[in-house]
């Protein structure tokens, strides 16, 4: 990989310390500073199933030494095979689900790397590896041109077509709602029944109480949400929690839940 | 990676379709048998991380074409990596919190696949690719000889030192205590303050279930539990959750959350 070819030159020596298979330390590589670290590579691998799996706890930016990994992942295979993976659990789910037909069944989708990529935005700041700038993503985001992930507009629509009524929630601004709707339909995607985006009264709070609240919105109305897609924890975790948590995993409602290394850290939570 | 390797007698062609880098589709291989299917490593790769952020649900075995990636990864470094990095997670967070002096500051390690490397016992079932035999698994279980993960006991020795009460809860049955204990010591773990296994009544109960149950014991017993290790979801949701849940992710305790494929999947959930 990239991140590998990366490190060549900055490699004096590589140790490969090999004992059993399990208690084996891992490679290790004394680089040009003479510090002795694990091969970047691997560093990243493991950086990324950490935060995958939300054990890593806040993060700020992407370590500069992931950004050829980062960037890899997410111009390569991988990650579109993960995203078309993570919509065929979504999918096989969603046809378990009895419908009701009185339109209250739905289904909820965060915006942003969930329907939309924003990876060009990404690649311009070293792919979360440079600090987040607020200004540079709004006038990313009033372009209107991110494009959509191809499994998520495909799952998007076969949701509809089993009868789900699509529900979007996003941490992005109301003053941004007319960009974002541009966007999403010339995306293709069409025919949501409600678009939250953060009022005034919703600046400052964190993403998991401002989504949290959200939904709690949407169940005293009546609705039962079914699935929660999104790629970060704060868009899944919290109250009230999709069906498809009670009915298989108390406390937690990861369906549709992507990586979120390429993600503007400070975004994050 | 061999289980790259190990498709290249099937592969009749290789199809690669380039679009832009997000909307593209992945790599698809027709195999023998002139079915269309992405490549097995790249397969592989989605469907841990989808068996690890829980988006997978219910599993029985890994399928049949990932046995070769997950023993690649077990007998690699990618596993001791993963390991060390979500040690070193854990004993972060560990190290912010205050612990009161009176012996309730508490550490739950589950054992199997966090503690204890029941590796040797997988490779002689496919690494997890065939079916849970329950005969086969007490009888490796019997012989006490499953090795400490690496990081794991170093954590445990670490967290000791920070002054954590350690309890270990396993899915393991109260007749197999004294086993239990003794690979426990010949591994190197040693002064934890409770062992719980499950007894005649937990019998039956799901993992969750019973965890849960165990879990708030100690909190009525007066112990605060601040961490919680595991290699598998159930040993981290239900209720009650660790401190660290409700200090940064509401419904969600992974600290230590490993990756699950090589376990035995009838043991899961």
């Amino acid at each position: 990989m990239a991140s590998g070819q990366s490190l060549v030159p900055t490699i004096l020596l590589l140790l490969c310390i090999v004992s059993t298979a399990v208690a084996h330390s891992i490679i290790q590589v004394v680089s040009g500073d003479g510090k002795i670290r694990i091969d970047d590579n691997l560093y990243c691998e493991s950086w990324r199933l950490s935060i995958e799996t939300n054990d890593f706890g806040n993060w700020s930016t992407v370590p500069e030494r992931c950004k050829s990994f980062v960037q890899d992942y997410m111009t390569g295979d991988r990650y579109p095979s993960d995203l078309e993976f993570v919509a065929l659990d979504s999918l096989t789910f969603a046809k378990t689900v009895e419908l009701t037909g009185d339109g209250k069944d739905v289904w909820v989708f965060d915006i942003d790397e969930t329907l939309l990529s924003n990876m060009p935005y990404y690649a311009t700041i070293g792919f979360g590896t440079e600090t987040y700038n607020e200004t540079s993503w709004d006038d990313w985001v009033a372009l209107g041109e991110a494009p959509a992930l191809a499994a998520s507009l495909k799952l998007y629509k076969e949701l509809q077509q089993l009868g789900f009524t699509i529900v979007l929630l996003t941490g992005r601004d109301e003053y941004q709602r007319n960009v974002t709707v541009k966007n999403l339909l010339a995306a293709g995607y069409t025919d949501w029944e409600t678009l939250f985006l953060r009022a005034t009264e919703d600046e400052g709070k964190k993403a998991i109480v401002y989504k949290s609240e959200k939904r709690a919105e949407l169940v005293s109305e009546g609705y039962r949400i079914h699935g929660n897609s999104g790629d970060q924890w704060s868009d899944l975790l919290g109250y009230p929690v999709a069906n498809r948590d009670k009915a298989c995993m108390p406390n937690h409602v990861a369906i549709l839940c992507y990586q979120v290394v390429y993600f503007n850290p400070s975004r994050v939570g």
